[in-house]
């Protein structure tokens, strides 16, 4: 087994679980949020920048580098850690998301997916064995099997039909997968905002046995309100003694609300992307670089932060940086961010180990602007 | 005085110093090179990285910042080095490059010059006592004397009286410079490719007495050897106990040649910007790094660099990351090249101190693949 999973403690009021994963590349606490590198890496950011802010794992996309600059190059290379220079361990998605969001004329088939590459229209197949052999020359820890990401919304009928597909890719993807003692299969729950379609993934994702699941299809555009109560009927159902990643969420109240709730592991582009347009996460909410009120404000981003670029830099001095257009107003951004978030996470654990979870989410959310 | 400049040594064979120039924030030696901070960023980079591959100094322009930020903003977040957070010393420069190279609609009068601003066209005006101001309020270590920076090639006539009036408004610069004791006003000698008139500049200029002399108006689009005749002729009338700088030049072959002919300081834009093209100095040439050639290529950029790009990523990573137009490839492409110049700088530097430059130069040249 490539990995093994422990609970440490669940917190006395929520169930909220501290937990550690064991990888081929490191032991991570969780819950955990992973910054996303995309193309093989964090947007603006060096592999020591990422461990000096105590990054413990990261993700990176299947199809971005199946496309560019090709799996089998990463593979030469000795793989993606050592392509782009970093030991820490490493998930990679399965491609399905990218191939139904960003490619166009899209066919889909039992077999799998013919595409067209978003970049220069050039023709592709990615099926369930062709995502396992892409992750498999990528050599990243944890791997996910090839799914469809259902729109929001999307009607009784076409979830139904995706998540049985799903199901069967699943099987195939498990079948295919040859290093299991490297590389974590984990299976992805689809089913849409539809109970008992959840349940109906849950129970047949949960007969092949995967060492990790994750829920997938959520922060598609539904309310908030809508994601929660999809956790709350979908996270009960699911193995307690396996690692639970809830894909492509980052936002802080759902970070929060999702460790609430029994989630180990997050992902989102928002921290890295928000910044490159000169948001910065802080304590007390969001704040827009570039507004005129910052001009002569020589504090910190964040006056409770203990970063490197709150440590040095004035709001003043960023906004300088994004009216100029300089590179590092997005790097010391981005950086800002990603530490914002992984301190959050910190701080999560900690309230979990405290059984104070609820009242830290109360404090949070009053300092950070959130309504609850 | 603000600074203390010695000369430790001249070379047996060409009399290239190497000396020492004492700042108010630091030590620097000489011959040295300026990686250049037009907005009060070196791009891509932050100071501690700067330290890191041991910049001794750097350039900002007075220009940039007085449109942005401002120079009275600057003044309020405590001065240059603070608003940056670099705490080594800077050179500005006058502003009147960019003034007649980048602004439009410019009008010269014996006062200054009244233009237009090439960011939105706003009408501003600079002159002698408007450049030291800014220079004051900057708080750099040395400000240098607003001056014409005249074009190649421009007639003798237009050279004459554009360096005439360069020295009257260097002699306003001196009367307006209130902080001689905290930032060294350095004055500049034009006269283009006019040997007499290179011979007056130099004369009146030494009249002045400043603590330092810059060559100005050279690296404009004349040939390098026309360059090299100017210093042939102008450096042996300059005193032998202040900093010579010369000003906008830094490919490699310029840096030894101007080092040879008496040079002790350099900036130039060349490093970071070709970095940012993709164009990577080596000891053996430059190369492309977005070429074909280079897409299996696992090998550094320079096997024979020891600087953090080339110790921890590939040919091919760094390809990967120019084509998918990751700020990443710009920021170690940006790191080596400025790495590397200034290991030539100390290369040259130990060269002069072993009485060895022509054999270094040498060498220097045949691997590097220019013709002696």
């Amino acid at each position: 087994m490539a990995i093994k999973f422990e609970v440490i403690k669940e917190e006395k009021y929520t169930g909220a679980r501290l937990g550690k994963l064991y990888t081929p590349h490191g032991v991570i606490d969780t819950p955990i949020f992973m910054p996303v590198g995309t193309q093989a890496t964090v947007k603006t950011m060096t592999p020591e920048e990422l461990k000096e802010i105590e990054t413990q794992i990261i993700l990176s996309n299947t199809y971005h580098l199946y496309l560019r600059p090709g799996h089998e190059l990463v593979k030469e290379a000795g793989g993606l850690h050592q392509f782009m220079h970093w030991d820490g361990p490493i998930l990679t998605d399965s491609g399905g998301f990218q191939v139904f969001s960003l490619s166009s004329l899209r066919n889909i088939t039992e077999e799998g997916v013919t595409f067209r590459s978003h970049l220069n229209g050039s023709k592709h197949f990615i099926g369930p064995e062709k995502a396992i052999e892409i992750q498999n020359a990528l050599g990243s820890d944890i791997i996910m099997a090839f799914d469809e990401c259902t729109p929001y919304p999307s009607n009784y009928e076409y979830v139904k039909n995706s998540l049985e597909r799903t199901i069967r890719w699943a099987k195939r993807c498990k079948k295919a997968h040859k290093k299991e003692s490297e590389q974590a299969l984990f299976g992805i729950i689809q089913g849409g905002t539809y109970q008992d379609l959840r349940e109906q993934s849950v129970k047949e994702m949960l007969e092949l046995d995967f060492p990790g699941y994750s829920i997938g299809g959520l922060s598609v555009g539904e309310p908030k309100d809508l994601m929660y109560q999809v956790l709350d009927y979908t996270i009960p159902l699911m193995p307690k003694n396996k690692p639970r990643y809830l894909m492509g969420v980052g936002s802080p109240d759902a970070l929060i609300e999702g460790v609430i709730r029994g989630i180990d592991m997050f992902d989102c582009v928002l921290q890295t992307r928000i910044a490159r347009n000169g948001t910065a996460m802080t304590s007390m909410g969001k704040i827009v670089i570039k507004n005129a009120t910052y001009e002569r404000d020589f504090s910190p981003l964040d006056p409770n932060c203990h970063c490197y670029t709150c440590q040095n830099y004035s709001r003043a001095y960023l906004r300088h940086l994004f009216k100029t257009k300089e590179i590092l107003g997005l790097r010391l951004t981005t950086y800002h961010n990603l530490y914002f978030t992984l301190q959050l996470m910190k701080n999560i654990r900690q309230a979990i180990k405290e059984d104070r979870l609820l009242d830290f989410k109360k404090e949070f959310f009053l300092n950070y602007g959130y309504t609850q």
